[in-house]
C-alpha cells in the first residue's frame, strides 16, 4: 500500500510512512483544535511533492486560507497562483444562497446532498480536502447521511483520489460518529486539561487506520507560530 | 493583519496586539459572566480611538447601557451624545412586537431572520456589537441558523466592519455551538468554583483566534467597580 | 441608582444598600428552598417603609400567605387589612378555570399569556411580587416565553414598578434559564449537602445584579422560626 | 395550626406535633421505598384517633392492603369492617377498563382526569389517602397535570379534608416534580448505599412543610416486621 | 401467606420460605445476567414439587430451553415429556409473523396487546413464567403498558396462578420501570466490577416483596456449571 | 453441543472449545476496536477447516477485506479464488443505490428490511458473517428491528448456518442493545485508558454465551502485525 507524507515527519513515522493513498480519511475535532491546520500540513506537503490539490472550503475565503498557511510558515500562495492548488469557493456560494433564500422566503437555504459533491470534485486531482463536511449534514437524516457519505467515499476512491474529510465535532456527534465507519482512517484532535498540572494540552489520536499498525496512545502536540503542529515527547 | 485594542492592556498582549480588524468574533458566557462588560471595554476603547461604533441592544435600553458603563468608569455618554456611538433600540422594538402579537393573537412575536440584521447595520461603522445575538435563534432550525449566521458574518466582513457577537450560553448550547465555526475568534467567559479554595473564580478563555498564537490557559480575572475587567496573575 | 432594602440587614450590605428600584429581579430555587420566605421579607420591609405592595399569588390563598408570614414574625395582616398590601387571588381563579375546563372538555385550562399580566398589574404600586411566574410557562414555546417575559419586564419597568419574579427551579430549567437574561438581578436559593460534614446547608447566591458589585461567594443562611432568613458567617 | 399525629412518635416530634390538618401532603419514593407503609401508619393512627378515613387504592385490592398492615402490626381490618376506613376499589376498576379497552380496540384505557377524583372523594372524611396518584399522570401534559393537581388540592382543602398523596418516583420525575409546588408538605423516601459501610440505608426527608420548622437532615429508618417504620439514631 | 420454594435453599431462607403464592413477581436484568437461569430454577423446583408449569418463551425454542436447563443440572426434559411442563412456542410464531409482515408490506409485525396473553395462558397451571415480557412493550405507549400490565397481573392472580415475569433491562428502562409498581415482588440481577478487586461480580437484589422482610443488601452469587445459581457468602 | 474454533487458541480455551455451531453470535465495538479483525480470524480458521464461508460486506470491497487479512498474516485470497469464501458485494450496491436515489430525488436510498437478507444468504454455507448489520438499522423502528432480527436469527439457525453478526457500537446503542437478546452469544470489543498507567488497552468481553461457562473478566489483547489479535496475560 502506497502512503502519502503528512508533512509532519514524526507523524509519518507513526503511520508507517504516511496516510494511505487513494482512500478517505477523516479529521475531526472541536473549535480551535487545529483541524484546518492539520489539513494545511497535508495540502502543503502534497503541493511540495508536486501533487494536484483541490481544497473545498465551506467556511473561509481562499485569502483566509492562504494567510493562515503563511502565518504557519507554509507558502501556499505560490502553489495557488500556479494552479497546483485549486480552492473551490463554496463559502461565498453558501452566503449567496442564504441571502437569496431569505429574500424569497425559502426556509432551507443550503442544498445538502453530499453525493452532489462528486460533481464538484472533478478534474485531475491527487488530494481532495473538504473543510468542513459538517455543514452539509445539518438537515440530513442519519440514514441518508450514512448512505450518501459511503457513496461519496466510494466514488472518490474509485476515481483514485485521496480524500481528507474535515468534520467539526458538533456535526460528528450529531451524526452519531457514523462517518468513521465509512473511511479508511480517523484522526481525532482534542484539547484537554491535564488533571495533574492543570495545564491545557493538545492531543492527536489515530482511532482507526486500516492496514496500519496505529499508535495506541494519543500524541501530545503544540501549535507553534511559523511551524504549525509540532509533536511533543512525553 | 491589523489588530484593534480590547481596551484591556494585558489582554492585548495575549492577542498579539488585539483582535483582528474586519473580522467577526464571538463572546459567550452564562448569566452574570460579564459578557456585556467585556463588550463595553471593546466599545469604549474603540470610541476613544475615534472609531464609529454601532451597538445593537436586544435586552437593555440605551440608558441602561450607558449607566452600566459609567459604573465601570467608562464615560460612554459623551460619545453617545456626539454620535460616535449609535445605540439601536432593538429592545423596545421587541417589546412592542411581543405586546402586539398577543393583542392580535399571533403566537410568534419575534421575526428571527438573522440575515435581515444586515439591513439594520448600515452606515459608516468601524465596530458593530450585537448584544445578544441569542434572542434571534430561539425558533430557528440549526441548519438555517448556521447558514444565516455564516452569511451575516461574511457580509459584514465584506463591508469592512469588525463585528463583536455577544451570545448567551443558553442559546449557544441550543445551537450546538455552531456559531464558533463561522467566526474568526471565540472568547468564552465563565465562573467556577476552585476545588481547592472553594472560592468562585472568573475565567476568560480564548478558544479560537485565527492567525494568532492564542494563550493556551484560561485567564483569571475579576470585575472591579470603576474599572471593569482586571486580569489576575496566578 | 436608588436601592430598596431587602429587610435583611446583612443582605442589604452585600448589595450596596438593597436591590435596584424600578427594575425587575428574579428569585429562583427548588421546592422548600425558601423562595416565598425571601419574598415575604422583601414585601414586609416594603410595607414597613410605607410602600404600596401588590402580591400576585398563584399557589396559595391570601390566608396561607399571611399565616406563613406570621410564623416568621412578620405581621402582614395589619398591612393587608389597611390596603397597603393587596393580594391578587390568582390561585383560586386557576382552580376554577381547571375545573371548568374539565367540565367542558377543554384540555388546556390555564391561559398562559404572560403579557396579559400587565393588565392585572394596575394601580399605584411600588413593589409587585409574582409568586410563581413558573405556572404561566408550562405550555409556552421558549421563544414566546422569552419575548413575553422581556415585554412584561420592560412594561413594568416603564411604569416605575419594582418587580420581584419568583420562579420555581423546574420551570426555570424547562425554559432553559432564559428569564435571567431579561432581568436586572438574579438571586438563586439552594440547599445542598456539605461533603465534609454531611450536613445540609442553605445557600443564597447573587448570580447577577447590574450596576452592583455582587458578592462572589454564595451566602450560607438558615430559616429560623419567628425570624425567617438569617445569614450565617462561615 | 392544628396537627395530626403520624403514628410514629419520633416523627411527630420532628414535625412540631404532626402534619398540618386540612392541607395536602405528598409522599414520594421509588419501588420498595416504603411509601405505602408510611401511608398505613398515617391511616392506622387516624383510625385509632376515631377519624373517618378514605383510602383510594389504585394498585392493590382491599385485602392486600389489610394483610400488609397486619404484617406490620396494625389491625386495620377492624376499622375496615366497622366502616371507619373505606377503601375505594379503583384497582379492579382500572383492570376492567383495560380489558374492555382491548376488547373494543380502544387504545387509551384509563381516564386520567385528576379533577374527577373530587367526585369520587365524597362523604364525611377526615383523612383521604390516594395511593398512587402517579397512575393518573401517564398521558397528561405537564401543564394539564399541574392545573388539575392544583385544583384537586385546593378543592379537597376547601372541604376540610386532610389529603395524603402517594406518588411513585417515576411519575414524579416524569411530571418534573411539579406536584411538590402545590402541596403544603413533601416527604421523600429513599434507599441508598452508604459509601463508607457499603450498606444500604433507608432515609426519610422532609423537603417542605409550610409553617413548620423542618428537620434539615434526612432521617435514617428501618422497616421492622410487626412494627413498620422505626427511626434510627445516627 | 403461602410461599413457593425458589429451588435455591439460601434464597428461600432470605424470603421467609420462598416467593408468595398466587401473586406476580418480576425478574429483570441485562443481557447475560442470568434471568433465564433464575427462571429455570423456579420452574424446575416447581416441577419437582409436582406443580403444573407453563413456560411462555418469546426468544428461545423449547429445545434451547431444555438444553440450557440440562447444562445446569436440571432435567426438565422429563417433565416436558410427561406434560407437567408446557412450553408455548411464541418464539417461532413471532418469526413467522415477522416474515409474513415483510412479505405483505406490513410494518408492524408483532401484535403487542399484553392483555391478550390472558387468552394464551389457559388450563390448570400453578406457575406461569413469561420470558421475556419485554418483547411486547416495544411499541406500547407508557400508559397503555401500565394499564395492560396491571390488568394481566390482576387477572392471572384472580385465577390463582403464580406468575413470574422476566423482563430485559432495556425494556424495563424504556417503560420507566413501571412494571415494578404492579407486581408483588421484584428481583433484580446485575453484574458489576468491584472497585477494589477490579473483578466482575454478580448480584441479586430483592427491591420489593410485599409482606416479606426483604434482605437489605444485594446477594453475591456465581453461575456454576451443573448447578446454576450459587449464593456466595461475603 | 458442537463448537467451532475461533482461530485464536486461547480464546477457544475460554469458550470450552469455540463458539456454538448452528447459532448466531454478535460482535460489537466502536470504530477501530477490531471487530472486522476478529471476524477475519473466525473466517480464516473456518476456511482452513474446509468450511464454506459467506461474507456479507457492507462497508468494504472484497479487495479491501483480502488486503487487510493479508496484512494480519491470513491468506484469504487463496480461499476466495477457489470459492471456499464468497464475498457479497453489498458495499458497491449500496453506493449505486445512494447515487440513484439522489438522481431520482428519492430520500431513502437504502432498503433496510433485515429479513430480506435471508434471500441473499443462500446456498450451502457453514459460516455466514454479516459486517456490518448496523447499516440496515438506521431508519428502523425499534420494534421492527427486534422482530426482524429475531426472525433472521431464527431462520438462519433453522438452515443450520452459524452466523456472526458484526455491529458497530453506534447502531447497537441506537437500537438499545436489543440485538443481544436474540443471539446465542455476545462478544464486546473495547479500548479504554487504564487509570493507573494512563495507557490505552484493548479488551474483549464475552457478555453472554448460552450453554457455556463464560470468562467472568474481560480479556486484554493487542493487535499485532502479521498476527492479528493476541491475548495478553495480566
Amino acid at each position: 500500500m502506497k502512503r502519502i507524507s503528512t508533512g509532519i515527519p514524526e507523524f509519518d513515522t507513526e503511520l508507517e510512512g504516511g496516510y494511505p493513498e487513494g482512500k478517505g480519511i477523516l479529521i475531526s475535532g472541536d473549535t480551535g483544535s487545529g483541524k484546518t491546520i492539520l489539513g494545511l500540513h497535508l495540502i502543503y506537503r502534497a503541493c511540495m511533492d508536486n501533487k494536484n490539490c483541490l481544497y473545498i472550503a465551506t467556511e473561509e475565503t481562499p485569502e483566509d486560507i492562504i494567510m493562515q498557511a503563511e502565518s504557519l510558515g507554509m507558502d501556499l500562495r505560490h502553489f495557488y497562483n500556479e494552479g497546483k492548488l485549486v480552492i473551490q469557493r463554496i463559502y461565498e456560494e453558501r452566503v449567496h444562497e442564504a441571502i437569496a433564500s431569505v429574500k424569497f422566503g425559502n426556509d432551507r437555504p443550503l442544498s445538502s446532498d453530499i453525493v452532489k459533491l462528486k460533481d464538484i470534485i472533478v478534474g485531475i486531482n491527487d488530494i481532495v480536502i473538504i473543510d468542513n463536511i459538517g455543514v452539509f449534514t445539518l438537515t440530513m437524516a442519519l440514514d441518508v447521511f450514512r448512505a450518501q457519505f459511503d457513496a461519496l467515499t466510494c466514488v472518490l476512491s474509485q476515481k483514485g483520489y485521496t480524500t481528507v474529510f474535515i468534520m467539526d465535532e458538533t456535526s460528528n456527534r450529531r451524526t452519531e460518529y457514523v462517518a468513521a465507519y465509512s473511511v479508511y482512517g480517523v484522526i481525532k484532535l482534542s484539547r484537554k486539561e491535564n488533571p495533574y498540572t492543570n495545564k491545557h494540552e493538545r492531543y492527536l489520536e489515530v482511532t482507526k487506520m486500516r492496514n496500519t499498525q496505529i499508535p495506541e496512545e494519543p500524541i501530545r502536540y503544540k501549535i507553534a507560530p511559523e511551524k504549525g503542529i509540532v509533536f511533543l515527547s512525553d
